[in-house]
């Protein structure tokens, strides 16, 4: 009844789904071979120190040297390759099945790494399925007999879409996203074939993790549980509209840092021979760095982190306030960790937001398979979260729930980074509930106001210039 | 800072919201005053037959000569004519303030005839949008010095997002659904504007609900209260796949019926020149007979006539099981009103299907400014409530929410009449619950395909060809 393209697309969202949850799974058993190793060697802070610091830094050396070796082109986020390649640019050496493979076992060590190196998955993921797009496309056009014009196109833009759908299982945003991300003009016909695939994907995605176990039905990535009766007062989408100023402005601070790193790795000469010469021994040198001022028993206690990459958002979205929990005895599981004797969680989250920082430029100069849009997402959220907290303090007769203000700083500060509204949607589709939509969208309407002022340009076009 | 047409943007979006406040209030009275009249004559079935006929026919036979003396050409949805305008064609007197004026108060009236002539108002507040857009526009040239081309272009852009978005207070949904309805190409440059004005709109729409004291914060529309827990088990999305393509097929069925009702009209010598130079007459006997239908005493105790729109919707979106209820001494309150002695549920909800498909097909046909999506999305709703209390019947051990279904039938009904799929993100957006994004999205892309096959004319593209 219907083309051969729409068996196409289902097998596209299938598979990149597939991917994912493959992903996840081996990066899941890394991680905990890692925490397990750590707290074996309880006792003894000079073996911990080492197994803290060596793993990422091995786990990098070796990211980085394999993916040199076989595909020297698959370091970085792979954005802003798609789009160009969108644009109508052939780069057939990017879609091939070789430096799918590579770019895929990169990537498991990157993630691998953890919270000390701080990078995500959603940018080489949207390169991937790009790459898994291809192949099928290849595979269509050698079975149909009268083929279509424009048919690896098509699927490119499609597969662009399913990226971002099956890394958080998040299909309606993430088709958004990559629209807002990838193209200038976007034609609607596409509009139904980027749903159909991304719901497959995200379908596929979730239902992987009903049926390994993780849970009784498909749920959302990082369930929250605001109360649903009052989310929020009215006023306080003033207090939002507040945070999305300041997101705005701190993703200016972060963007201008990027640019002049990305110049500085150009223009230093010991660096940028290094970084053609000996990616392997930089990647491990700063991811040697970047563990040793996380380091559990140095700074990292004051950010809390242990944590990994999606506990870090988890507990920051927590919906109870930190700040009335101090003078009880019983202490909730997030503030445990993020706070101790000698760092209040005040203290801690502005330690966390400045180290991270410049812990975050330094490692996006990491020549690995990494993305980073969930790292600027988590970094919102630490910055919503501290402004909540701050609310929840100055307003104490009232209410106020700090989470609702985590999810908008995530929403606000990773939108203002990318320049894209979709993460407000992204934020409400991840947590799975919908009562701050508005607020979220407020925010990041305000932020994208502040860091789109006088044409600076977004994180993936700094990248995009670089090269 | 920002150039002069940002506050145009944020104007036309808390002055549509303004009006559509204005409108919902005005209605509620009129269709309180109607219920009060009604209740009064409690006892009297003849007086009671009266109250309920002559009401609404007088409220449509005025409305359609009102509006018919004025502004000759305000009858309808006016999503073809806003379509036309984008596409470029100049049609000043379709944005004039006078249209404006005359299409507010035939809308109020067509509103107030409430669910026995069973019409919304979401295409007719596209158009108003887009008039105060252009009124606006109008100021922003005045006012400034260098003028912008295309500025009205743009404005009208944005507005035809800001109606839908100020119809709901759904923002999001609301820009997706015009976009999808309006343009086959979309760019991206417009994407924020569209966004800003939306968020101003559905936030001072949502405002003054507060305000108003409807309720205590920025709530849903219609919200529901789905359990958070377990909102459906993996298996069902093959049932959300059945309801999906049960919704295509009567999707079909009701478009070829509309179809044929709107060549009826214009080949019809008797009804063409009724509708021509007698429209209060054409208009007063057809809601006069839609009445007779729906009187409570006659079909209208078997199809819940006595509900209004909302009411209609909420009752079906009710999370807990009518079926299992029917035991039980303790009845809860939408299901009392759905079943009688006489008539169980099933019954009702299949008669209300069977009846709503004719008469929804002759309202259609009033020469009144109304909007079809609203009663198209209840219709699916009630046809997904049937499926999903089937299943719950069938699945007896299993603990399934009929109201989910409710929602997922929405989304794929009126996706499948207008080809879209932003429904299903709207239909999530108006009830506050994100759990069943998911299927939701898979029931409007099944329930798409099959209405899309074989290049079938969507709702407005019929409107479209009979203008």
């Amino acid at each position: 009844v219907c083309g051969m393209e729409w068996y196409g697309y289902a097998a596209l969202g299938v598979l990149t789904a597939f991917l994912s949850f493959l992903m996840d799974l081996s990066v899941a058993k890394l991680l905990n071979a890692h925490q397990w190793l750590y707290m074996k060697l309880e006792g003894n802070s000079l073996l911990q120190f080492f197994c803290w610091t060596l793993y990422p830094a091995c786990l990098c050396a070796v990211g980085s040297t394999f993916s040199h070796d076989i595909c020297p082109f698959s370091t970085g986020s792979g954005i802003p390759e798609v789009r160009t390649m969108l644009v109508g640019f052939e780069m057939p050496h990017y879609l091939s099945v070789t430096h799918l493979f590579t770019k895929y076992v990169g990537l498991i060590c990157t993630l691998a790494a953890g919270s000390t190196v701080f990078l995500g998955k959603v940018g080489p993921f949207v390169h991937l399925s790009t790459m898994v797009g291809a192949y099928l496309s290849n595979l269509c056009t050698l079975v149909q007999v009268d083929k279509k014009e424009n048919a690896l196109r098509e699927m490119l833009v499609v597969a662009a879409g399913v990226g971002v759908a099956s890394c958080f299982g998040a299909p309606v945003s993430g088709v958004l996203f990559s629209v807002e991300v990838m193209s200038s003009h976007f034609a609607l016909k596409q509009y139904v074939p980027c749903f159909f695939s991304a719901a497959c994907g995200a379908l596929t995605f979730r239902l992987f993790a009903v049926w390994s176990g993780d849970g009784e039905t498909l749920q959302a990535l990082f369930k929250t549980d605001f109360p649903a009766a009052l989310p929020f007062y009215p006023l306080e989408i003033l207090l939002f509209a507040f945070l999305g100023l300041v997101c705005g402005a701190v993703s200016c601070c972060y963007l201008f840092c990027h640019r002049r790193m990305l110049k500085f790795t150009k223009t230093n000469s010991v660096l940028a021979k290094l970084l053609t010469t000996e990616k392997g021994l930089y990647a491990g040198t700063v991811a040697f760095l970047l563990a040793c001022v996380t380091f559990p028993h140095f700074f990292g206690r004051y950010m809390a982190s242990k944590f990994t990459m999606k506990q870090l958002l988890t507990s920051l979205m927590d919906s109870s306030q930190w700040g009335s929990q101090t003078h009880n005895a019983s202490v909730s599981e997030p503030l445990s960790k993020w706070s101790s004797p000698e760092s209040p969680f005040y203290f801690s989250l502005t330690f966390f937001l400045l180290m991270k920082m410049w812990l975050l430029v330094v490692a996006c100069s990491l020549p690995v398979p990494a993305g980073y849009f969930m790292p600027v997402f988590l970094y919102g959220a630490a910055l919503g979260r501290l402004v909540g907290e701050g609310a929840a303090y100055v307003f104490s007769w009232t209410s106020i729930n700090p989470g609702g203000y985590a999810l908008a700083g995530a929403a606000a500060y990773s939108g203002a980074v990318t320049h894209t509204l979709s993460p407000a949607l992204l934020a409400v589709e991840v947590t799975g509930q919908f009562s701050h939509a508005v607020p979220a969208l407020v925010a990041a309407l305000l932020a994208n106001a502040v860091a789109r002022s006088r044409r600076r340009p977004s994180f993936y076009d700094a990248l995009s210039i670089g090269k």
